[in-house]
């Protein structure tokens, strides 16, 4: 392995003094895109503008197959790209979820090389036997919008950056002459032996090469289409496939079409670009524009967003863009971790959904024609079983036209949706029809109760309802006729039941606001729904058999006890979050519900109940309350339904301690494009939305000294916490604007009229 | 096997009366679609517009796989789908090549079916064990626009008719109840079994689904978008997928994706539709819409050509606008035959090239972006290598507007090039690069000497040019320095020098008309390099290697033989159509030459030669002059350039007397998307393109009575042919408009300005 070595000035400064140099106050210095790159967290470290189409980041391996499209650990722990804990680099690749469970993407993979030209990754093991490079982590800077890395067996350094639809990257070669780009379209996330599809890849000139990328994977039907420009001339370049090769199928051969032949395409393909640098000195600059539509968006992308070769410019505009989105919340803390956690929060919750359209309004659809959206701009990556609860929500105070904007690509899925449905989790013009429930319906309500305008009410009440009865979905054809989903019918009935509730009470507040008096009616009485999966003999929901008999197996700690999915029934028993006086009726009143709560965050969970839990390390854990995964984002607030409500800041204020820490492996579970930040931006101010399409928000207990929102209508909410301090986590009292809250919640309206929340906290609970 | 029963008035009224009602005089009743349907001929004798983008035929085969991609018997009998020695037939699909001879295509297989659902095609062998039926011909009746079977196994009357961009099929289920369509997306012609990458299929609502095929084969990167419309509703729906199924790669199924699941997807898929025709005794109608763009383009092309249910309103439009093709030339003739083998051939004639955009004028181009075909109607199918000697040619007669528009395809199809080079073969968006030389060239050197307009002639010299100069192509770069492609460097030399030095002289002549004198002066030498190739001592054109050595091993009558490409050395050492009497010159003078010529007919081929020709039956061989290949198409006129002229006009006959015939392998070698046919039909009215790019026609021997062809700038040029008889081959005199000829050409101007060409035909020859 060669001992690193950087030639030349710009790195030395950038390595040396990056953060050194950085200015007072900015407030990109509290962002550290690597919190969460270790273990659970799933995010990447790369260059990303805010919601920006295009994800560059650092492919840390090759994605082993998983044979026979099996569900494999390193699939899992790879989904983003990145694993902290990984010694190589493979290449540069242009999309990535930011913090998912499952996962795609990893499209369009460059990697700069020098020496002689190696056309396969080679493994982590032996780095040198392929183009891949070992890295040090010491040598890797990570910041919004750009990326720094140095790859050690080249001594390139590598620097990256992006706009929302181009990534743009700058290779340095100090005292290197022929080098190489490899452009790498076998890779891709979670890449099963057939997940390639079909590739196509033409050199237009000496410096332009356009194609597109096209997998059947997680996304179903999905093709991505790039455009590469390079700042200087392609000497010579060619191809090599894997796979069986997809010459002209003539009867003979015309070209040799594994050299300067401008048409490639295949199943499994990788080219590679030859540039001359000697006596240049210069970098090698390589713009990648993406588009769903067409390689001519692409290039459209490219020219309106990159015309120019100015990659600092790029950092300066991007980095101008992150300090625009991180400043719609101005927060106070003694603490730098709590500053550090929040900021990166919130660079966390700008990743995803991700803009889904060209320049030109032009986008694929589901039904894989172009469609073009007018009037809105069109977002995709909606892990909605995640983001419906804390993440959408967060943007109907902080991001209100693309709340909007939110809904109305929703409503065009809808629209364009084969099952006449609003989408469940979808990606890149596909439905990949993960988890449970039809939550697009609460971040509607949610939208559309909390004032967001700019989409059609009727039409998203029709599309919510259309969703909300289509039989054949994951047993909703029972669950209309029974009051329930039966576990002999449906798996994970339980889950579904109660998520079914929730989304339906979402639908009926709806109708109510628009006045339809009928569906109102009929969504009110589902949304009761839960009572029918409550056992009252264990006090637990508790699954049912289409003969209305409970289970008769059921342990409510297993993680895999039938009725259930990502959570166990302990833990699924408190998904009530529209009706938290009846649960707590339910389960004996507010005294007892309170020592149910306590003793969920206390019990001990025995080691053969967690190793079955995934998503989450055991830091997401505390007792039997997962935080790690997003069922029990909620949990902490039922809390206000005791009798003892200041326990809710009190559990928060823990969790935001333990479970978010300004480190690699600083995230306890999957970031979930974004909600396990949006969690914790509520929190850190000391409020957070348990039932979405209401317009209440539960009282926690802020972690911040102060907290500043500069609303869109040009008002400003203000929070601040009186004697914070670490151990200052319960709530002596409320005020807002002056006047002491006899309530444990606010509404949307308090907030967005602006004025004050003044906490005064205490080391101590208030006396019981 | 079932007996035939024909139960509803409709198709007895077909089968038994439709011949026997055709009008008089109606050209229709002289096409016979079944003609060339057996062995060698190629052609389909399904249901096409002129000049269609959808070509709605029957397949008599699932075409077996060619394992590994090999090169497969029964895969080239197939090109078309059908070959008439086959009794089943497997279904119905929308895509079909005229007479080539290799092949694509066979998309959007569809097959009615009654009885127990059967999803996968069977054998020929036992065609219960499957969806396909036994057929006769006898129940089977093929006209211009429409196709008429009855489906014993199913008892089902299938009928089919279509327009440019719609296919519309009838079927009849007398006493059935439930039926079923099946839609084989695996199904295609040379299919192999990585073939087919993609395929996507939407069930929209109850009448209607919508989809694609995306393949890869003979066209490397093929998409095909249909949109069916069915005339009653669907009850239930499915699939079946034969390789491994593409489900969603959720954890968890979610619905039951096998049965009326709306979205459907993978490699190899094929779906069923079930309707109810109890009690309702009409017909099952189905629309098919193609498209290179979109499902929605099908769907646009669906509305604008066939917005209603009206199959015979259809069937009457399409054979209007056949008659108004086959008129474009009237003839007169005592013998039957040869007027049914001349509208035969001018049927063939309008199968390509093939319209390749939507009513809107979007197409796939050859980067395969969507581009707009602005001021001209986009073509593919573009058989170059046969198509420029006569079919191009006959178009600047007769379709002189459709000729202005294939040149303006081809100009599309460079500007798009990642080669930037004007096509060679291609098909739907795609270069195969099938055969040699770059005679996209003649046709437009033709188009532009005879006077077609309507495109840019600057433009169009630019893009020949390019494409001629592209070092890489096939020895071009050692052509272009040694004068010469050397054997040792590219394969089938001798043919390709001779057929770049005619490509040569058409751009010379192109180059000559728009004044460039450079480019002039430059193609003018190159177009003499086939006297580089010419063997003094055999008097033959011969291989030559780097070191302008002759190859030792030369054969001139063995079709393997190094240097040649589907022909002989002894046929191609006649290919310089472009010098004939340099050529009688290089072979000894005009005597010498003429009984050169006489022993190229009337030899003896061994068997041993013949058994390795391809394209060709035994029929298309006349000594060793192999009509059903295209390289002897201009050999008999070099008659015109020895001391007996009067042989091309005895030889031409000959070949039209046996080598074309009115019966189902009446065509003696794949008619080749027309160029076979075009050549019966120039020869027919007496003459013949020999050099396309120059305005002569070289006089042959009519053997109709009379023929018009009413001009598109108003005028009539007619043939005469007095004392016409089988015996009468000899030309004695010819006249044009009362004058006497002296030569053996008539130029194009000759034609353009109407008149009057008037033939003495003699069964002798003149005295010699």
């Amino acid at each position: 392995m060669k001992t690193m070595r950087l030639l030349v000035a710009a790195p030395i400064l950038l390595f040396g003094n990056a953060f050194g140099q950085r200015m007072v106050n900015d407030v990109l210095n509290y962002v550290d895109p690597m919190i969460g790159t270790r273990r659970m967290g799933h995010v990447y470290p790369g260059a990303s503008a805010p919601f920006g189409m295009v994800q560059l980041s650092p492919d840390t391996d090759t994605i082993p197959y998983a044979v026979d499209g099996k569900y494999n650990g390193k699939v899992y722990e790879t989904c983003s790209g990145y694993q902290y804990d990984d010694s190589t680099i493979v290449g540069f690749s242009h999309t990535h979820f930011s913090g998912t469970g499952h996962s795609d993407l990893g499209d369009i993979l460059l990697m700069p090389t020098a020496g002689p030209l190696q056309l396969n990754p080679g493994t982590a093991a032996a780095p040198q036997s392929g183009f891949r490079s070992v890295f040090y982590h010491a040598n890797e800077i990570a910041q919004p919008g750009s990326y720094y890395v140095h790859l050690e067996d080249h001594n390139i350094l590598a620097e990256l950056t992006a706009t929302a639809r181009v990534g743009l990257h700058r290779y340095h070669f100090p005292g290197r002459d022929t080098v190489h780009v490899i452009l790498d379209l076998v890779h891709g996330i979670y890449n099963h032996t057939d997940k390639n599809v079909w590739t196509f890849v033409r050199v237009e000139n000496d410096t332009l090469v356009t194609g597109y990328r096209q997998t059947t994977g997680w996304g179903r039907t999905r093709t991505v289409y790039f455009a590469i420009a390079f700042s200087e001339p392609i000497t010579h370049y060619g191809q090599q496939q894997d796979a069986r090769p997809t010459e002209y199928r003539g009867f003979w051969r015309k070209f040799d079409q594994t050299k300067d032949f401008p048409e490639m395409a295949g199943k499994q393909l990788r080219a590679w670009f030859d540039f001359d640098m000697r006596d240049n000195g210069k970098p090698l600059l390589v713009k990648v524009a993406l588009s769903s539509v067409s390689t001519e968006g692409a290039l459209k992308n490219m020219q309106a967003e990159v015309p120019h070769w100015d990659f600092d410019g790029v950092v300066r505009e991007t980095q101008d863009a992150w300090r625009q989105e991180l400043s719609r919340i101005r927060v106070e803390s003694k603490r730098p971790a709590v500053l550090t956690n929040f900021y990166t929060a919130m660079y966390h919750a700008c990743l995803s959904p991700t803009v889904y359209m060209d320049v030109d309004g032009q986008y694929r659809g589901l039904d894989q024609n172009i469609h073009t959206a007018h009037g809105f701009t069109n977002y995709t990556t909606f892990s909605l079983w995640d983001t419906y609860r804390a993440l959408h929500p967060l943007f109907n105070i902080i991001q209100r036209e693309r709340s909007s904007d939110c809904v109305n690509s929703m409503l065009a899925h809808y629209d364009q949706s084969a099952h006449h449905m609003l989408p469940i989790w979808s990606h890149h013009a596909n439905e990949n029809w993960c988890m449970i429930g039809y939550h697009a319906v609460s971040v509607i309500a949610d939208a559309h109760v909390k004032g967001i305008t700019g989409f059609d009410p009727q039409h998203a009440l029709d599309a919510c309802v259309a969703t909300a009865k289509h039989r054949s979905f994951e047993g909703l054809g029972d669950y209309i006729d029974l009051g329930y989903v039966p576990e002999d019918k449906s798996g994970a009935s339980v889950s579904k039941t109660l998520e079914y509730a929730y989304d339906d009470r979402c639908i009926q507040r709806l109708a109510h606001r628009i006045g339809n008096k009928a569906v109102e009616l009929e969504f009110i009485a589902r949304s009761e729904s839960f009572t029918q999966v409550f056992d009252g003999t264990t006090r637990f929901m508790r699954p049912r058999l289409t003969d209305r008999s409970f289970m008769k197996e059921f342990d409510p700690l297993d993680t895999h006890q039938k009725g259930f999915i990502e959570g166990n029934a302990w833990n699924y028993s408190l998904y009530v979050p529209h009706e938290p006086e009846e649960l707590a009726d339910l389960m004996g009143g507010k005294k007892r519900f309170g020592e149910h709560l306590d003793s969920l965050f206390t019990m001990r969970l025995d080691d053969k109940y967690f190793e079955k839990t995934e998503d989450i390390t055991r830091d997401g854990i505390m007792g039997n309350y997962v935080h790690g995964n997003e069922p029990s984002h909620h949990v902490a607030f039922l809390y206000n339904y005791t009798d003892r409500p200041w326990m809710t800041g009190m559990r928060t204020r823990d969790v935001m301690d333990l479970m978010y820490r300004p480190a690699p492996d600083g995230l306890s579970g999957n970031d979930d494009c974004g909600q396990m930040s949006a969690w914790y931006i509520f929190n850190a101010m000391g409020f957070y939305p348990m039932e979405p399409g209401s317009d209440k928000y539960e009282i926690g207990s802020p972690i911040l000294e102060r907290a500043e929102i500069p609303l869109e209508n040009g008002k400003t909410f203000t929070v601040v916490a009186k004697k914070q301090g670490p151990k200052n986590v319960y709530v002596r009292s409320v005020k807002l604007n002056g006047e002491t809250l006899y309530r444990r919640t606010i509404t949307h309206a308090e907030i967005m009229a602006g004025g004050v929340l003044e906490f005064e906290l205490s080391a101590k609970p208030p006396k019981h």
